[in-house]
C-alpha cells in the first residue's frame, strides 16, 4: 500500500523534502500544506527585490504550486494552516481558506514550519509604519511603501543578517537609512573587529549606525514614526524595519506531546525524527548538533534546511540518511564587501569555556601583480591540537572561496596543518602560489610549533611599559601615517644592526602592517635571545579592532542625514 | 658552527626555501645562485605582461636581490650558473659572469633548477622569429617584437597552459593568432569535452584553432615565417611562439651520482632529500608522488614548488616536514571563462587501468534569481567506494571556488558523500542553498546507491535502436532548437501519462538539458518497471563533447583571418 506523507511548510526544507520524496517513491500520496499563498519562494532574495537588485518579482517565485504539481504529482494546499497535530490518531488539524477546518491523516509527517520574526510588546509596536520581513506578503508591503514618494527614510532595528541586508537594500532604493543595534557590534556570528570592517562599509555608503542603543518605544508623529531609545535619544523616520531576530514558529505544536526545547525548537535525532512515531522535523524550527563541539544549538540557515529536507525524505523511505550537525557557515554582502564565517567565534568559545589560539592574515585576493588584487582578512581560531574551531573573513573579493575551503577542512575534521598542505587552484587572476588559506595555516602552525608568540589588540590594554617594549618594524613613512601610541620605530631591515637599542630584560612586542614583517622581526629577535611577541595581523587588525561608528564617537554632535533627525 | 646552505635557482621553490631558512636560522650562511639576472620573478605573470593586463614591468619583479638581501641577509649571486655538483667534496662548480668559474662548498644543497621549454631539432627551428617563454629575458624579447608595427600575426604551437595563455594574451595585444595543437583537444589536464568549452571561447574571441596537426618544419619567407604541418598544410605569420611543453632542467647534474629518472626528474623522498647526503630538491625538476593513487609522477606547478621550498628548508633545519604529494590542481583563464582541474581525468584513469564513474552538473554560479548568475559545468570522477579521483570545472564565474572545495575534500581523503554534506557559505550573490559542489555530490551518490544509471555522450556510439529507445524529456521548444538524432520527444511532465508509448522490452535512454529532469524521468520510469539510463549532464554535455574547431570542420574551406594565411 502506498504511504501518505504530510508536509507542513512549503518553503526550503519542506519543498526539498517533497521533491526528494517523489523521486524516491512514485506512488506515495504527498500533501504539502503552506499557510501562505506561495511555496518554495526565494526567501534569501527578498531584501534584494526590495532594494531593486532583483527587478522581476516573479523571479522570487522559484516554484509555483502548479509547476511543482505537474512535475512531482504533489497535493499542494496553499492558504492552509496546520493548527495542531494529534499523534494518537495520526492526524493534523488544518484551517484552509478554501475548505475551512478539517483533519487530515498521515503515515508520516514532516514538519518544516520555519522561524518567525521576534516582535516584543513595546509601546507603539503595533504602528503600521513598523514592518517585519518573512514572506512574499511582507515583501510586497515594504516594496510598495518604499516606492511611495513620501517614504524618504527608514530606521532598521537590529544588526543581524536581515537587518544589515535591509539597511543596504533600502539605501540602494534611495532612502536615508539608520541602523540601531543593541550590542556594540553588528552581525553576532563575527567577532567585533571583523564585523567592524563591515560596519565601516555601511557608514561609508551613508548608513547611519548607532551601536549600544536599545529601542524602548515608538510614537507616530504626523506621517512619521519616532523611535525612542533607552539612552533618551530618539530617531525619526518614515518607516521602521524591525529585524531583531527570529524564533521557531512552533506554537501550534503545544500540547501535541512533541518534545520541544525551552526556546521552542523541535528536538530531533540524527535521522531528523522527533519523539513521535513517523514525525520528522527540519529547518529553522529544529534543534541541531553543533558540528564543531557536539553540543546542541539552533542555527536558522537555508543551506542546512534544504539538506535536512532531503534527509527527512530519505528516512521516510527507510534509506537511513543522517544529519550530522550544523557549523553555521554563513555569508553576507555589504555593499562592496563580503563577510563570511564558519564555526565558532571568540565570543562563543569564551562562553563555552573552550580555549583557543587566534591568527589573522591580510593577503591579496590573488597575485598582487595581476590587476584587481585586493587584500582580504582571514581570522582563524584553533586549539592546541590544531583543530580548527572557527574562521571569519572580510574583503572585497575571494572571501566566499576561502571560507568555503576552511569550512570544508572543518567538515572533514582537518587541522591547521592540513591548511598548509591544501593544493588549491593557482593562476595569477585567482590566487597566489601560496593561497591565503595556506598562509593562514602557516601562521597558525608557526604559533603551535613555538616559532612565534603573538598578541592581539585586546592585549594592549594590559601592556606594561616597564615590562615590555612596543616596536613598530614598518617603514618610517608607514609609522608617520599612524601607529600604536608608545611604540618605538625600528624598520625590520635595520633591526639586526640596532639590537642594542632594545632592553633585553623586557619582552619585545613587535608589530608591522599585516603581521609578516613582524614575524620576521620576531624570528630575528628570538634568535638573538629576546623574548618576543608579534601582533597577529599587525596594525591593520589593530585599526579594525579600535573602530567605533561615528555616531557613537560623537555622541554630543551626532551628524545624521536630513531624513533621520536625531533628537537628544 | 653555522651551517652553509647553497640554493640552486632563485625563483619559486628556491626563493621560498631561502626566506624560510633565514627565519628558522638567523646564523646560517645562505647562498642563492641564479643563472639569470632576476630572482623570484612572477613567472606565472609573464604572458599577462606581454598581453598588457599587467602594465608595469617592475611588477613582475616580486623581489629584487637587494631587497631580499636586506630583509633576509642572503648571499645572492645572479648571472651565476651552477655547472655541476660534486657530492664527494660537497662542492658545486659555478660559472659566474662577474667572477668566472669557481667552486663553492656546502653543508646542505637545495636544488631548484626548474624546467625549460622543450625545443626539438626541427628544420628551421633556429629562426629568430621563433620564441619560447621561460624568463624575464624571453618576455622582454617577445614584448618588444609584439610592439613593433610590422608584427601583426602570431602562430602559437602547443595548446597547453602556456600556449593557451599566450594565445589569449597575443590576441589581447592586437595580433591575429593561430594555435596549432597536435592532439584533438587543448589543455591535456582536462578531458576533451571540458577542454572544448575553453576552445570555443578562444574561437569566439577570434583565435584560429587547428587540432590534430603537427609541425614538421619552419621556413622564413621574407619578413614572415611559414609553419609547415604534417598534413601538408602550412600557416604563415610574423612570429611563432613555441610552447609544446617543458622538461626538467637537470642536465648539469649528469655524472654527479644524483638519482634521476629517465625523463630527467630528480628522485626525492618525502622529506625532499635526494640520494646524496645533504642534497634536497624542489619544484618543477623533481619527481613527486601522485597524491591520488600513490604512484610516481611529475607535475610542474608553482603552488607545489613554493610549498616544497619551505619543506626543504624545514628539513635542512631538522624539523622533519614532509611533502605528501601533488594532485595537479590547476586553473586557467581563457578570456571570459575559467577552467580548473584537480586530480585525474578520464584519460589518465584509463591509462592507469583505474575504473571510475562520472557525473556532470551544470548549476548556476549563484542563486539563479540574483543578477549575474551564470551556469558552470562540474565534472566529477569517483570510484565504487565514493573516493573522488578527479574533478574539472568550466564557467564564467565561481569555477575556482568549486574546484578548490573539491580539491580540499580530495586532500583530506573525503568522498562524494562528504560533498553532499559540506556546509558552504550561502547567500544569493554567492551560491545556492545547495551549492554546485553539493549537487555534484548528490548526483554521484544517486549513481552509487543505484537510484539512477547514467550514460555519457561517448556511449551513444554503441547505441542500438533495436535494443533501446532514446527519449528527450525536455520541452517541445527545446527539442526543436536542437536534439540528439533519433530521439523521441516526451516532456517529463507528460511522461506519467504517456508510458504506453514506450516499449518496455527496450532500455530507455533519457536526456534533458542538464541532467536534472532526465533524473526525475529516470526515477518515474524505473518505478514503472522500465530499465532506464539518463544522460549525465544532459544535452549540454552532449554539445560540449561533439564540438570541433571550425578549421577542422571545414578542412576544405578554411577561413583564417588575414594575417594567418593557410596554404593547402
Amino acid at each position: 500500500m502506498s504511504k501518505k506523507v504530510l508536509i507542513v511548510g512549503g518553503v526550503a526544507g519542506g519543498a526539498s523534502a517533497a521533491a526528494r520524496l517523489r523521486r524516491l517513491d512514485e506512488k506515495a500520496h504527498i500533501v504539502m500544506f503552506e499557510r501562505d499563498e506561495y511555496i518554495s519562494f526565494a526567501n534569501c532574495g527578498l531584501p534584494y527585490y526590495i532594494g531593486g537588485a532583483i527587478k522581476d518579482r516573479s523571479k522570487l517565485l522559484v516554484q509555483t504550486p502548479e509547476a511543482m504539481h505537474q512535475r512531482f504529482k504533489l497535493d499542494i494546499r496553499t492558504k492552509s494552516e496546520v493548527m495542531s497535530i494529534d499523534p494518537e490518531s495520526k492526524t493534523v488539524r488544518v484551517n484552509s481558506e478554501a475548505r475551512g477546518e478539517y483533519d487530515e491523516s498521515y503515515d508520516y509527517l514532516i514538519l518544516s514550519p520555519g522561524a518567525k520574526p521576534i516582535r516584543p510588546n513595546l509601546p507603539g509596536m503595533n504602528s503600521s509604519k513598523i514592518y517585519t520581513l518573512r514572506n512574499i506578503a511582507d515583501t510586497d508591503r515594504i516594496k510598495k511603501r518604499v516606492a511611495e514618494t513620501n517614504t524618504r527614510s527608514a530606521i532598521v532595528v537590529g544588526g543581524g543578517f536581515i537587518g544589515v541586508e535591509m539597511a543596504e537594500n533600502l539605501k540602494d532604493a534611495g532612502l536615508d537609512v539608520s541602523l540601531i543595534q543593541s550590542s556594540s557590534q553588528l552581525l553576532a556570528p563575527f567577532d567585533r573587529e571583523m564585523s567592524h570592517a563591515l560596519a565601516q562599509e555601511l557608514e561609508q555608503h551613508g548608513v547611519n549606525l548607532l551601536f549600544s542603543e536599545s529601542v524602548q518605544s515608538f510614537k507616530e508623529i504626523g506621517q512619521q514614526i519616532q523611535v525612542e531609545l533607552a539612552s533618551g535619544a530618539a530617531l525619526v523616520g518614515d518607516i521602521v524595519i524591525w529585524a531583531v531576530g527570529v524564533a521557531p514558529d512552533t506554537a501550534f505544536l503545544a500540547g501535541s506531546g512533541l518534545q520541544i526545547t525551552a526556546s521552542g525548537h523541535i528536538i530531533v535525532n540524527e535521522k531528523l525524527e522527533t519523539n513521535l512515531e513517523g514525525v520528522f522535523a527540519v529547518g529553522d524550527a529544529i534543534e541541531v548538533v553543533d558540528y564543531i563541539n557536539g553540543s546542541k544549538t539552533a542555527i536558522p540557515l537555508a543551506g542546512p534546511a534544504n539538506k535536512q529536507g532531503r534527509i527527512a525524505a530519505d528516512n521516510v523511505c527507510g534509506l537511513g540518511s543522517s544529519y550530522k550537525g550544523s557549523q553555521g557557515t554563513s555569508i553576507i554582502k555589504v555593499f562592496g564587501l563580503t563577510g563570511a564565517v564558519t564555526g565558532h567565534n571568540e565570543k562563543s568559545l569564551t562562553r563555552l569555556g573552550i580555549s583557543y589560539h587566534v591568527t589573522y592574515v591580510h593577503p591579496s585576493s590573488h597575485a598582487s601583480y595581476y590587476p584587481g588584487a585586493i587584500p582580504l582578512t582571514i581570522k582563524l581560531l584553533f586549539n592546541d591540537e590544531g583543530a580548527i574551531l572557527g574562521a571569519q573573513a572580510v574583503g572585497a573579493d575571494g572571501v566566499d572561496k576561502r571560507i568555503d575551503t576552511i569550512a570544508t577542512v572543518m567538515r572533514l575534521r582537518g587541522t591547521v596543518y592540513d591548511l598548509t598542505e591544501l593544493e588549491l587552484a593557482y593562476a595569477p587572476p585567482y590566487s597566489s602560489a601560496k593561497d591565503p588559506v595556506n598562509m593562514a595555516g602557516y601562521t597558525a602552525e608557526n604559533i603551535l610549533t613555538g616559532k612565534t608568540k603573538v598578541f592581539v589588540p585586546e592585549d594592549l590594554k594590559s601592556f606594561e611599559p616597564e615590562k615590555a617594549t612596543l616596536v613598530d618594524v614598518r617603514s618610517e613613512l608607514e609609522h608617520s601615517n599612524g601607529h600604536i601610541a608608545g611604540s618605538k620605530l625600528i624598520p625590520v631591515d635595520e633591526l639586526r644592526d640596532r639590537l642594542d637599542e632594545l632592553d633585553s630584560n623586557k619582552e619585545i612586542w613587535v608589530y608591522c602592517q599585516v603581521g609578516l614583517r613582524g614575524y620576521t622581526a620576531s624570528r630575528i629577535l628570538q634568535q638573538h635571545g629576546f623574548k618576543v611577541r608579534n601582533l597577529a595581523g599587525g596594525y591593520k587588525t589593530y585599526k579594525m579592532a579600535t573602530y567605533t561608528p561615528s555616531n557613537n564617537r560623537q555622541a554630543s554632535s551626532r551628524d545624521l542625514s536630513p531624513g533621520n533627525s536625531l533628537c537628544n
